[in-house]
Formats: structure tokens, C-alpha cells, sequence
């Protein structure tokens, strides 16, 4: 087990933890937010952010300070959490991402590990190189192998007891990011960023996102706690936790803020184009669009900044919520519907149900089918998979009804959307007791005929047949032959 | 035109109305809510619902006020605004409810009309029979024609410059609720309530509710305000709102606090199972919940009520919000998620597509594809319906592609799931701007399938050759014979 990190819940991928940050002397609870403050000018001083919205780690730039001369010599005197007066955890990101846009910067990994220790990072980043994604295959090696250089330097450098950052990079190569989560893993290392995903969430590329960090994930293991970095807009959190991201930062709330931008869980929309604000914040209850368009610039970004955090903390909240009750994935297919990029996203998530399968706990309170996509949930699989362990009788009556017809079969098992045929004692066991709408849909009736397939090809002995209400011939043509079919609807007219 | 109603903005079947209100001399903004005030016990005072929480109207129950010697004189006495201290509208029951509970009340229409009319009601209700659901045909006709009779009778009693509300009843039967709709049309009652689907609403069944306010609402002119009688939850609120539903009543708000229960769109949650509190609004951002459950037992219960009216309040801005900006399906697609019987309320709403697109804007912002829903969407079935008005060249090849072909054929058009085919110069055209994810479905392309059949279906002497990429047999299949097929991924292989 990873000393800094435990894991104290879990929900498909997402779990709730916490990071034990020794040098701060402070425990933070994950998935969490970390602001992005810029040391030369806070939107929201970081005393606020911990009072107002309860901020228990934030996240500055050790680049900056160490190119800012005045705010260097300060914080070499008095340390960052003076500087900033902000009572958590602080983390410093180390150039990296002023070296992916201006190709270079004048400090090495021992420097600026050095510095960061010096003026009292909590944790600590090393000068990875965040590869963008589609470059060469070369290329994403090449910067791959300097990054893992730099990852072993940092690892053998003494930090006392800051924490120190391992970036998982490999651009848009599963495999590459993978083996750098394997690497990155097998370093004393002790928090795992995800690196170089900005331009993915830049252009909407949910899914390639997804595809990164599930790879990364692979690497790395189900202890390492894992850092989105850049990812700040709040509609996409409860996806990125779902697949195991556990530490989000924002710039965004304050970025966006200075364009007049307003966050929701449904998008970005601009306050210009704002009738109604949709947020009962503290902002957005005293104030009309109207009153925050007509505020002093300086005023008006300030409350925007306010608003754009609360909805990002909130955020945060619903899915630790939504990890406790297991219901994440519910909250996912909500969230998956805020544009179809979303939708893209989940639908890759979902191609790594195996993947999520590991980690997803046997009970939960509710399964809710609730889209064509609640067929290939985590559930659903583990189910299939379940089916091949069970002892079957010689000939078994599989029903979407209620009647046995115990004369005619050894046995009569229930079937049910999505997940197909299961024994009756097992009808009040997770995730069986799912919730499903009245008008089904293919989806379920494929993924429950999936699941007479697997049946039926486990146990060629078995003459099995299949009592179905009105199932459609292209999901009744994908079983075996040798199922002979009933239709129940047929049955009753 | 109805004189007491201007409907101002539409997205589907929602719009943005203004509700004029003489007698209060206020002009309410629809959807609105109506928070339901108690007169005997207020959990929170009517004047706060005006100032903190913006209510324009509320609405309490005359037959209590009438049932009550003290609180009854004091309202004859100094009147229902006084007496309740609120500065909007206010509009009254009439005992109904407590009809349908109890079996009998002790006023007729005429009395508590003028009962109503003499307290200072700006919105009075006549006694109505509230016809349950799935109750025989024969009852139904029954009550209906009693509470026509009453109807009536309201219609003829002078009530000055108070408006009147016309319920329309009818049970579980299409047929008898468009008939009470245009019945209640033809009168001159100003407000149009779709009674008794509480009982539906309790039961979860959001597909009956929807047919029942559709049914209404095809009896009801485009003009008529509808109010969901009893309707408070606000999960459910923009799925009702795009059905054409302007006005809504809440006593859930105060109900559920009585009890610990917290309202969220995604569903009531019970305080003791909350770890973590998913809002921001000021009850939310100023406690934890160990700090709710310690307050004390009034106390607590305001807090959750002051919660249960932001969250409510929130849903009401978000609504006329996503019909200004032309995405309340969108919104819909989410609220659909949090329960299987929202996806069946939604996937009835679909049903009704066909009258939902009379009223639906031609033109809006955006288009977003987000579940194998949105291919039903009224936007699909327009173009499915402008089709056959397009003049087509004896050849044409329609193609997911980009390359035209022009030596082989007349003409090219672009093929776009889920709308089908369409010519080039629409490209730019709402809904055919719209965007979809990457990954397809099938009932993207089901739907594009029946665009091209439709199209060569009113054009049988036109040659059509389909370049389409990589869809299924069992979509393919579904193309009238003489459509010539090219699979362009198989081109470029």
C-alpha cells in the first residue's frame, strides 16, 4: 500500500480517498479540487478558498515564483504558506507546462525540486515533458524516456517529507502511457498526474481522454492516486472519477471568469447570453444576470470566479456523494448527455468496462437502467462472466415471465434486461434488482441475449428454451440455434 | 388570443409566458412555481418566498381558510394578501383535493367561488371532481361530466376581474382528457390545470403523466396556461415543461423537510444518507450535514425546506433559461437519467413528437445528438417531412462522404444521421448543423434510413445509390430494394 494514499470507497473506477500530505500536516479527502492560484494575482485570495468553499489543497506555480524576483526572495523567507495564507495543502507544478508552450525553460528538475523544497511545496513536480497528443510515435518515445529520466532523478533526490509528483505521459498511445503508469508505479514516487490531456479537453476529445487516462491507469496501480492536471471544467469530472481520477485542478473557474464565461455541469455559457442564472450559489441567489453585468469589472469577475468555484466544488461534492451511495455511473449518464463529446467519452469508458469490472463493488443500493448505455455497464459484464460458473440441469426454461412450467423443464430461471438469464433465488441479489424502464429498448435485449448465448455455450448439454415478450429477430438471430424460442406475447393474444 | 396569457418564447412544447394577474395587479412569468402555502403553519413565510427565493405567485387551499372559524374571518376580514403577508399573486384551491381524499366536502362550487372571491383570491378554483387513474370508462365519463357541469356553472357566476382555473380531468383516457381540454378551451375560464395525476406522479408513472398533458393539451388552444396540478418535484419539471406544462405547484418543498428529505434533480435523498451535501446553495454552502442533523427539529426543517425551494427555484431558472437559448431537450436528455421511469416518461414524450413539432421552433443554436433518444426528436421528423417538398434529379448519390461523384450522377447530397439525406446548400441549416459524437448508433442510423426511404419513396423515378460508411445489415435492410448501395469504408480498405 502507497503510504500517502488510501482508498476508502469505491464506485466503478471512482473512489473516495485520502492523501495524507505530511509536510502540511494535512489530510485531503479525493476526489478533490485543487484551485490553480496564480502567485501574482488571486481572483480569490486562497484564505477565502479555504474558508468560503472549504478548499482543502490548492495548487500554485514554482516556475513563476522562481522567475518573479520579488515574490521569490518572499517566498524563500516565508515560505509559501505565508505568501499565500492559505492553511492546506499546497502543491507546485514545476515549468512543464511553460515548456510545452514556449519549448524551453532555464531551470533543471534538481532545481526546481530544490526550490520547491525550499520554499515549502507540500508537493512537489519534477520538469516532465508533456508530449502533445498525435505526434510521432517517436517522439512521444523520445520525451517518454526523458520524462522517465527525470522521474528516477527526482526519485533519488532526498525531499524530506515533501511529496513529489511522477507525470504519466506517452501522448495519445495507450500502450506508451501505460508502461509510463507501469514506470512511474514502480518509483518511490507519490502522486501520479496524468500529463498533456489539456489540448484532448482543449478540442472536446473526451474519448481519447478517457482512452488516456484508462491506460495509465493500467500502468499504475489501484493504490497510486491520480491527478487529471488542467482538467478544471466541472462537467466532466464525474466521467474522469468514474474512470479513477482522483485529483482534479481549476484554473478555469478563474480563467474563464475574466471572459465574462460562466460554468455549469451542462457547459460553459457566457453571461451575455444569460436570461436566468441556473445555480442557487450565494451569488447567483443575490444577484440577477442583469446585476452581474452591470458590476465594476473587477467586481464582476470576482463573482463569477465565486460562482464558477461553487458549481466546481459542488460538483465534487454530488460525486463523493455518488461514489457513497454507488450510484456514480448514474450520475455519469446524466453528465454524458451535456454535449455529444460527452456521450463519445462514455461510450469509451464503457469499452473499458473489464478494466472498471475490477475495482466496481458486488452490491450496491440501485442499478438504474437509464440509456441504450446502462447495457454495457461493469454490472452487466460481471454477470455474463458470473454465468459460466453456474450448475444447470438438463433442460431449463429461461423466461422474461412468470410462469415456471415446471413440468415441461428441469428448471425455469428469470431473464431480465440487460443482463439476461440468472437462477430465481438470485433475484434479490446486486445488481439484479435493477431498475429498468417499461419501454425497453434493443440495447437491454441484446446484452440480455448476449447473456443466454454465453449461457448456452457453457453448458452444451442443457436443451434450453426461451420464454421472451416480443423480442425483434435481429436480437432473437444472434442466439445459438439450438435454443428453441417461445413468445409470451404471442402466447396471451 | 387568450387575454390573460402571452406566450413569449417556445423551445418544443415549453414556452416562456407572461400570466397577467389583474386582481393582484402582477404580470407572473411562466414556467413558474407556486410554492403551496399552508394557512395554518408556514415553514417558511410567504414574504421570504417573495424576497429571497423571487416567488411572483403562490397558492394555498380556500377550502381550509373557509374550514377554520378563526383564520376564516381573519381572511374575510383584512383579506388573503394581508392575511398571508405576501405582495404577489395568489391563487386558491377549492377543496378537491379533500374531496378526492375524504370522499366529501361540505361547499359547493358557487359557495366557495364566492368564498374565494370575497378573501382576495387573484386565481379562484371551482370543486372539480378529481377522477383518479385506471378507474373504468364509465366513472370517468361520470366525473367528467360533473366537473364540466361545474365548469359551467363558474363560467356564469361574475367573479369580477379574478381569474378562474378550468381543471381538466378525464382519468387514464386520452380521448376523455383532449375532450375535457377542449371543453375547458371553450369556456371562458382563464387557467388550465391538469388534475389528478398526483396519484401518477406518486406511482413514478412519468410515460402516463405525459400522455395524460398531452391529451390536454391537444384539446387546449397553443394559448391556454396549463398548470400540472400538484406537481413538486422538480426532477420532473423540464420533462412537464416540454410538454407544454407553465405552471407548477410545490408543497414538497415544506413536505420533504418535515421529514429529512433533501430534493436534488436526480431524486430525493434522505438526510441520514447524506455524507456530503450535492448544491451550493446558501442552506448547502453554510452547513455540512452533521451540521443539519444537529440542528434542532425546527430549525432543521426550515433549513431543508429553504434548500428543497432553491433547488426548485434553480430547476425553474435553468428551464426558461434552456427555452430562451433552444436546449431544453437537451436538458431533458439529463433529467431523463435519474430515474428508468424519467427514460420512459421521456421516451413517451417522444411519442407525441409529431405534435411537439407544430409549436417547435424552426431554427435554434444547436442541435446536440447525446443518446439513441435523440434521434425521435421532433427536429428528425420535420426534416423526415420537408423531404418530400425537395425536387430531386433522376440520379442522385446521397453519402456520408465528402466526394461527389459528379461524373456518375445528377446530383450529391450529404447523408447525416439521424436526419438522412439532404442537399448540400442546407448543410448550414438548423437542425443539419447539428452535432453528433464520433461514435454512432444505431438509431442514428435507423433514423437516417428512414430519411433515404422516405425520400425515394416520393420520388420513385429517381435513381438513388447510397455511399454510406459501414452501416449494419439490419439498417441496410431496412432501404427499399432499388436503392443502390456503396460502402465507403470498404472504398478506402
Amino acid at each position: 500500500m502507497r503510504e500517502c494514499f488510501e482508498v476508502r470507497d469505491t464506485d466503478v473506477g471512482g473512489r473516495i480517498g485520502e492523501l495524507t500530505v505530511p509536510r502540511a500536516d494535512v489530510t485531503v479527502e479525493t476526489p478533490a479540487l485543487l484551485p490553480v492560484i496564480n502567485p501574482n494575482l488571486d481572483t480569490i485570495a486562497p484564505r477565502r478558498l479555504a474558508t468560503e468553499f472549504g478548499a482543502e489543497i490548492l495548487i500554485t506555480n514554482s516556475y513563476i515564483i522562481h522567475g518573479t524576483d520579488d515574490v521569490r526572495e518572499q517566498a524563500l523567507e516565508d515560505g509559501l504558506h505565508d505568501l499565500l495564507d492559505f492553511p492546506g495543502a499546497i502543491m507546485t507544478d514545476s515549468g512543464s507546462f511553460q515548456l510545452s508552450e514556449y519549448g524551453e525553460i532555464d531551470v533543471t528538475t534538481e532545481e526546481i525540486l530544490e526550490f520547491q523544497h525550499a520554499i515549502g511545496s507540500d508537493i512537489a513536480t519534477p520538469v516532465d515533458i508533456p508530449t502533445p497528443p498525435d505526434v510521432s510515435r517517436e517522439r512521444a518515445e523520445d520525451e517518454l524516456a526523458t520524462t522517465q529520466e527525470r522521474l528516477e532523478l527526482a526519485d533519488e533526490i532526498d525531499t524530506g517529507e515533501m511529496l513529489v509528483s511522477a507525470p504519466v505521459q506517452g501522448s495519445t498511445y495507450p500502450d506508451l502511457r501505460e508502461a509510463a503508469g507501469r514506470h512511474a508505479d514502480g518509483t518511490d514516487l507519490d502522486v501520479f498526474p496524468v500529463g498533456a490531456v489539456v489540448p484532448l479537453m482543449n478540442d472536446y476529445r473526451y474519448d481519447d481522454m478517457i482512452d488516456a487516462v484508462a491506460a495509465a491507469k493500467r500502468g499504475l496501480g489501484a493504490d497510486a492516486p491520480v491527478h487529471l492536471f488542467g482538467a478544471g471544467h466541472p462537467m466532466m469530472f464525474a466521467l474522469a472519477a468514474a474512470m479513477g481520477c482522483d485529483l482534479f485542478d481549476s484554473a478555469a473557474y478563474a480563467l474563464y471568469a475574466r471572459d465574462d464565461r460562466y460554468l455549469t455541469v451542462r457547459g460553459t455559457r457566457h453571461l451575455e447570453d444569460l436570461d436566468y442564472l441556473p445555480c442557487s450559489c450565494p451569488v447567483c441567489t443575490a444577484h440577477s444576470p442583469a446585476d452581474l453585468r452591470a458590476l465594476p469589472d473587477d467586481e464582476r469577475e470576482e463573482a463569477l470566479a465565486a460562482h464558477n468555484l461553487h458549481v466546481t466544488f459542488e460538483e465534487i461534492r454530488r460525486i463523493k456523494q455518488a461514489i457513497r451511495a454507488g450510484n456514480l455511473l448514474e450520475l455519469v449518464e446524466q453528465r454524458a448527455r451535456a454535449h455529444p463529446t460527452m456521450l463519445d467519452g462514455y461510450r469509451t469508458l464503457l469499452d473499458h468496462a473489464a478494466q472498471l469490472e475490477r475495482a466496481d463493488p458486488v452490491s450496491k443500493g440501485a442499478f438504474f437502467y437509464t440509456s441504450h448505455e446502462s447495457a454495457r455497464r461493469p454490472e452487466v459484464l460481471r454477470h455474463h462472466q458470473h454465468l459460466d460458473r453456474l450448475s444447470v440441469p438438463d433442460s431449463l426454461f429461461l423466461t422474461e415471465g412468470s410462469s415456471a412450467r415446471g413440468d415441461e423443464f428441469d428448471d425455469s430461471w428469470r431473464v431480465k434486461p440487460p443482463f439476461g438469464p440468472f437462477p430465481r433465488a438470485l433475484s434479490k441479489s446486486y445488481p439484479l434488482t435493477a431498475e429498468a424502464p417499461d419501454r425497453t429498448d434493443r440495447a437491454a435485449l441484446e446484452a440480455a441475449a448476449d447473456g443466454v448465448t454465453r449461457l448456452v455455450e457453457s453448458n452444451p448439454e442443457t436443451e434450453v428454451t426461451l420464454g421472451h415478450k416480443g423480442w425483434p429477430a435481429g436480437v432473437l438471430e444472434t442466439l445459438p440455434e439450438e435454443v428453441a424460442l417461445v413468445d409470451l406475447t404471442a402466447d396471451r393474444t
